[in-house]
């Protein structure tokens, strides 16, 4: 049999009774015969109070000590997680990212994995059968020798980039959640859990904020095809029906699922403020200046509109980041406003962003139009609109979120019958 | 200049306001001329937690996992000690046992430091003064690759063989008390700080319980000839006059101690526990048949009285071992009856055991019956007596031992002025 990867992370192992209770769920794969990696986060908290102390240390420390001090959270969880299974009689031992090694670059704090050596797990696997418990979020930057880390989140990359190394039939993610919905549940009590998942789809809903999985994971899921499985760690090793097909979602290759949906799922953000610069020249190189100090100022921008200019001298050019970053943002475009050249910039933060997103919409014609159509019946007056070949979004006025997303997901067909 | 260890354990580190009162220590020496290696241990409680947590994992959990997972209270020291010093300005790295790296053997949670690569450290000494914050009390098995750590106490260790790898002046060790005292100040309020003690007679009082330096780090520093002095953490670093010696007790060789005293000081331990062995054989293999089962059952024999037989056929033996494996030691002796051959055995818990130490014993005749008689002027009862060149210890009835070790201070000329 292939190997399996399971990752579990950190409310999955915040105590000794979850980590004893995701030891069984390791035993039970085991027991049906697979070889097994299990890469984990560190317990809940823990990170929490080590970034603490880094804070508390000095105000602008140095990533490469952070990265020391924040990946003993995943260097404990992995040790007592072998000695768990070790007590269960399950052969198993603890790897660090250095140890086997996890190569990164030199991206302290962010790091990107490089390179995974799978050989040494492999060579246990055959040989012994030795479950590999791989502390996830971090890594060796070869250079320097310095240990990296790969973000928040990171574990998640650590278990798909493994899985890569290894081969593995699948990479299992044990989340607080039992799989992907088609939105968030809270707000469409008719959202449903998606048994299937492209790639690329997940990759969408995942940036915009669906969370369930960190955005690199699934691309590196993507780019190496491994099949990546969300399922719940609350649910007991014992009431799973090794016969059945256990509750979750599958995010694989579009090949895998048979039954293209147009659309797939339905995310939204409420994080977002809107800036309007009015008035500017419509001649090369204003976008640039525009969009070069706000990348200097670290200013992530999403969403951009600019309409082709209607009296071929000056345009309106609309563009969303992050609220927290809405006061940064205008006061770095006004600072730029003699080279820039504009008349008026006029802002919004109480908007939000709706995005509807499947594969389908590449070979289905009016996805988006009868959004459009749908929302205007309903009121809901569109700020602006992005597209992309498998997504489109919609700012509107946050009020009107939850009705928005709710009038697309049945629109669509989403709601759970 | 040559370089200069400084070693802080727990108590000095057990939060970020000490970790700062570390960092000035550390200025202090570097603004001094220093080149500037720092030690330092988990932050006081880490340790414990990790302890726990691995018990709790499993009642015999791998000592491999053990050391993985108690070793990151050192690495989140090293980190934010680091993270601290660079925020004064000064320039600091933090290095792992395994990164120097810090070989040892394989013996996991008490393993021995084979070999400790400095070159690293001396290069960046040279090249850029960069203060090295080194996590004690952990190492890397070479074979294995896998981390291991020195057991309780082990940072001195780490210390000195540090120390030893780069040549450095002296090793300083920041502790809670500042310096050696002649014998415990809480029994004897006219015990004295001693300027100077020679390795040898460190080693008598370290293992004796005088607890202020781990036996193998004094060990290390004697055969390696590092000067390790003993001082205060608690000392504000602007409160030392660089141009004065600091208080505290230096740990030398004895060519450094110009005034050898005949007796430097007085350890004492309550911790014990006696059983005679009543009439045995006065035969070749007696002893090994004895000590062979409790070797095997890890029980620690310490002081080993045989008299000459009196009879010719049948003597009495007497040992004693720590007063929590007494019970365990009075089984494993019974067990062992018909090999041995014995009439009856012996035994009593409530005794102590005094030591007088004192390199210039070695010189001196008749240090040890002064102390038999002023004992008996006192009627306090001597059990048994061991002598070895440069201490003897004597077994009391535990309720005179404050008695005793005054008795004795007083009669060696130790009382301060």
């Amino acid at each position: 049999m292939p190997p399996l990867v399971m990752k579990f992370g950190g409310t999955s192992v915040a105590d000794l009774d979850r980590i004893r209770n995701v030891a069984r769920h390791v035993k039970r794969e085991v027991d049906a015969g697979y070889d097994v990696a299990v890469v984990v986060s560190a317990m809940a908290g823990v990170t929490n109070q080590l970034v603490a102390w880094c804070r508390d240390a000095a105000g602008l420390h140095d990533a490469r000590e952070y990265d020391a001090v924040v990946a003993t959270g995943e260097q404990v969880t992995a040790g007592l997680l072998a000695i768990v299974l070790e007590g269960m009689g399950v052969d198993a031992r603890s790897w660090q990212g250095w140890q086997l090694p996890i190569l990164t670059d030199n991206a302290h704090a962010s790091a990107r994995i490089l390179d995974v050596n799978g050989g040494e797990l492999t060579r246990r696997f055959q040989e012994r059968k030795q479950v590999a418990v791989i502390a996830g979020f971090q890594g060796l930057h070869k250079e320097t020798g310095r240990i990296t880390t790969l973000g928040r989140g990171g574990s998640d990359t650590s278990a798909v980039a493994i899985a890569a190394a290894i081969g593995a039939e699948r990479c299992d993610i044990y989340t607080d959640v039992d799989g992907v919905y088609t939105t968030d549940p809270r707000v469409v009590p008719k959202a449903h859990r998606m048994d299937k998942i492209a790639f690329e789809e997940m990759l969408e809903l995942a940036s915009l904020g669906a969370k369930v999985m960190q955005v690199r994971s699934v691309e590196l899921g993507m780019v190496h095809n491994v099949r990546i499985f969300v399922r719940s760690s609350f649910v007991k090793p014992e009431d799973i029906d090794p016969r059945q097909t256990p509750p979750g979602t599958l995010i694989c290759d579009e090949s895998e699922i048979m039954e293209q949906q147009v659309v797939t799922g339905i995310a939204f953000s409420k994080d977002e403020a809107q800036i309007s610069v009015r008035r500017v020249q419509d001649k090369p190189g204003v976008a640039a200046a525009i969009f070069g100090p706000l990348a200097d100022g670290n200013i992530n921008v999403d969403m951009i509109v600019q309409n082709v200019s209607a009296d071929g001298a000056t345009t309106d050019l609309t563009f969303t980041v992050p609220a927290a970053d809405y006061d940064r943002a205008r006061v770095t475009i006004e600072k730029a406003k003699n080279t820039i050249g504009y008349e008026r910039l006029d802002g919004a933060t109480d908007v939000a962003k709706v995005s509807v997103i499947g594969i389908g919409m590449r070979s289905h014609a009016g996805v988006a139009a009868r959004a459009f159509k749908a929302l205007s019946e309903r009121n809901i007056n569109i700020r602006a609109i992005t597209t992309s070949e498998i997504k489109f979004s919609v700012l509107i006025d946050a009020a009107y979120t939850e009705l928005a997303v709710r009038t697309l997901h049945t629109l669509y067909g989403l709601d759970k019958a």
